[in-house]
């Protein structure tokens, strides 16, 4: 298995208006999505383009939101996983559990915010950088 | 002042090489530079080459590297800033400045580890995350 493009990096904010209207004027990147409210999987996402990735911008939503925790311990926000595709999901969730690797949750694929399977792999298997598999986009 | 390319994402680690080895080995990642001193810098870099960007590893070198402190945070490493290309540093220097926002340092650009000119924006301007700007590479 080997990864292919970063599809984007996540990073994690109490407020995603207020980011993306940092992004847009003190950066000068306007270009983001509408705002989504994605309640299965406990978060509003809305992503800012880049020339060649995507930052994901995530704000908790619910008590349960796994980014909860991450805002808990830092109240500003910050860099929450980085993404990248892999050509099949299955596959590479097979090749990280045969070596060793621990997938999150139930250790299926699950539909993520880009409407594809998507997987994490704990951080404690990349030196503390949580990872996110996404299949690529069609 | 627009930013371009997500040239990199700096990634802290404690020990280079074996962060290195996880990419190759976990993610197929396997195309990394040589790591190189940087004394002046304060750290150890390395990069990990993705389809559309890379991978910055950072590892602390000397008592009074800037890396330190994360890694006393977050001891097993963990995702440390953004690096994003523009065109002119010098100009997008003016355009933090004049929108209030506050670069680390002296404030001027100053050879980062691709060798070319760069600056950090303070994190509390962009909601917990540290920004690199970096003139683009010719």
């Amino acid at each position: 298995m080997k990864i292919g493009r970063l599809n984007h990096v996540g990073v994690a904010v109490p407020d995603i208006e207020a980011a993306k209207a940092t992004y847009a004027g003190l950066y000068g990147a306007d270009e983001a999505t509408q705002t989504k409210d994605f309640p299965h999987l406990g978060v509003r996402v809305a992503f800012v383009h880049l020339a060649n990735s995507e930052i994901e911008l995530l704000e908790p939503l619910g008590d349960d939101s796994p980014v909860h925790k991450f805002l808990e311990r830092n109240p500003r926000g910050g860099q929450h996983h980085l993404c990248f595709e892999v050509p099949d999901i299955v596959a590479a969730r097979d090749a990280m559990v045969a070596k060793g690797a621990t997938v999150l949750g139930t250790g299926e694929p699950y539909i993520g915010a880009h409407g594809v399977p998507v997987i994490f792999i704990h951080p404690k298997n990349s030196h503390g950088q949580l990872i996110e598999l996404m299949q690529e986009p069609a």
